[in-house]
């Protein structure tokens, strides 16, 4: 099959890679549609040592399953922690902190950007029939939105700061639009600027946050800097999401005078995957529209170019398409 | 009166510092007994720049009072953040964040090491009958503690590491011994351990922490090597509470990967001043009592004395007794 390749940070795509195997219990995917994000362009920085198929971002079609013939056809997203089943997070029910968890296309699992994917039956979630490829394949990143409530409580008397408007915060804002009292985002390029406007939330540039004005400020930048603005930005007591996983440069760490954070007893809040089931709801229901998110569709074999369009700046989604 | 004073991290003792004088709304206390606080060693460190009466933790009676006759003669403990009472942070019932306070003996205030105080009447709590002197001088510290299951709900099912067993770990551990499911401390030093083995409290060297597998820490070290540690007792989605304030090292920065806080989704809360009234009801009802923790009592002329102790590894609570 053809994949597109990783391996010590060189991107390549292979057109002999053989068709992955279907073990007991996972089933053969065929990969339709899938998504560049921000954690695959990491991958390529070195933030995780990944060799073999990136891609987690991804809606396909069930084709083969080892156990079952029910879901052959089913269009399906993923959830893309594979646990073990049996260390002590997952006994607690916290699979996506397995300790011996395999991530598709991140870590120890070979992703989506591919004809095929393997993935455990269990962590196939059918996608409903009014939901399209082009929304299905935001299922992941839109989960990982809505990650974000299931941490930290938002309500009608929230003033919330998204801090970056590219592809995580775009859906993080329309996410939090009918939930926050107050929403603001902040946003640098023009691109990210219209499509705010076409949902009607309210964005403003970086030098006008403000000091210590947002009771939760969501960092969504992806950059270390984030952090320092969203430190500006929240208020005594308030609480600060980090959403963005990013290579820590060498010798770079983090410029926060610690006692600043125990004086005004400000909350840090790390955050990564979420609810894909939920994620699908809101697709459905249209509460969350991510048409306006995509930028380019690129096919496999342009892989290279389709990365360094994603690693622009103000870049919105880029999509692989796949098979249809 | 007599008075402890702070200038240019150089304390001296003085015997001609004018009384203070109760504006309109405040009440001039006679200290009875004021302790030497882990935040008391970091003024004298520069953590702040204080210039002034040191001091936040006291009892006293109240002597005389600009409006009132009815609480002369109350035996008192005191909030140590005077508001402002009109800043958005007041307004919105954050008054230990107003952002204009003065904060006793730490921030444009003169503090308790002294033979008189003056303080907002509404900042001063009377003290039940049946709490000593020497309970009421932990009301303040206490009251630190308490604040943590303000932030946090610890219940029977939380494993709870509390790192650091000094003046507030002890505390701490105390008011949790009862609360959480599974209780330790991590602690240095023989009469530490003693007097933790005196309440029956759980406790561990810090080579014997192990990895992941707290659902709460507490970093009560006082110093930054607590947080690393805390890093790794945390099971992933976790929290750690922070409630040393120390003097950022020049130069030093927080060793952490951010990226590692967002995969394991920690939650980081700080954490500082608490409920007072909380603190005085615990201490009447005997749910903590902090007598084991008093390891010296000296009069004010011996600060200097008093302060080197307090400073010393694995030193408990340093009392002034100032009248009687």
């Amino acid at each position: 099959m053809r994949a597109v390749w990783l391996e010590n940070q060189l991107l390549s795509v292979r057109e002999d890679v053989p068709d992955p195997e279907p073990l007991e219990g996972e089933a053969l995917v065929r990969v339709r549609m899938a998504g560049i994000c921000g954690t695959d362009l990491e991958l390529v920085k070195g933030y995780y040592p990944f060799r073999g198929i990136p891609g987690h971002e991804f809606v396909g079609e069930i084709v083969q399953a080892s156990t079952t013939q029910e879901r052959i056809g089913q269009r399906v997203v993923a959830d893309i922690n594979i646990a073990c089943g049996k260390c002590p997070d997952c006994q607690a029910d916290r699979q996506h902190h397995c300790q011996d968890r395999r991530v598709l296309g991140i870590k120890n699992c070979n992703g989506a950007f591919a004809d095929f994917v393997c993935l455990p039956l269990q962590n196939l979630i059918a996608v409903p029939e009014t939901v399209s490829d082009a929304a299905a394949v935001f299922a992941e990143p839109l989960a990982a939105a809505l990650q974000i409530q299931q941490q930290v409580p938002i309500s009608r008397k929230d003033r919330v700061l998204v801090i970056g408007a590219g592809r995580l915060g775009q859906l993080i804002a329309q996410s939090l639009v009918t939930v926050a009292g107050q929403l603001t985002v902040v946003s640098r390029y023009q691109r990210q600027q219209a499509l705010l406007d076409a949902f009607d939330i309210h964005w403003i540039q970086e030098g006008d946050i403000g000091k210590r004005k947002f009771d939760i400020v969501i960092e969504a930048t992806g950059s270390a800097g984030g952090l320092t603005t969203a430190l500006q930005a929240v208020r005594p007591s308030g609480t600060i999401v980090l959403k963005s996983t990013y290579k820590d440069r060498d010798g770079e760490k983090w410029p926060l005078q610690l006692s600043s954070l125990v004086v005004d007893e400000i909350t840090l809040v790390g955050s990564r995957c979420g609810p894909i089931a939920a994620a699908l709801d809101q697709l459905e229901k249209q509460q969350v529209d991510p048409s306006g998110l995509v930028f380019q569709r690129y096919g496999l074999e342009e892989a290279e170019t389709a990365f360094e369009q994603a690693a622009a700046p103000g870049a919105l989604k880029i999509l692989f398409q796949i098979a249809s």
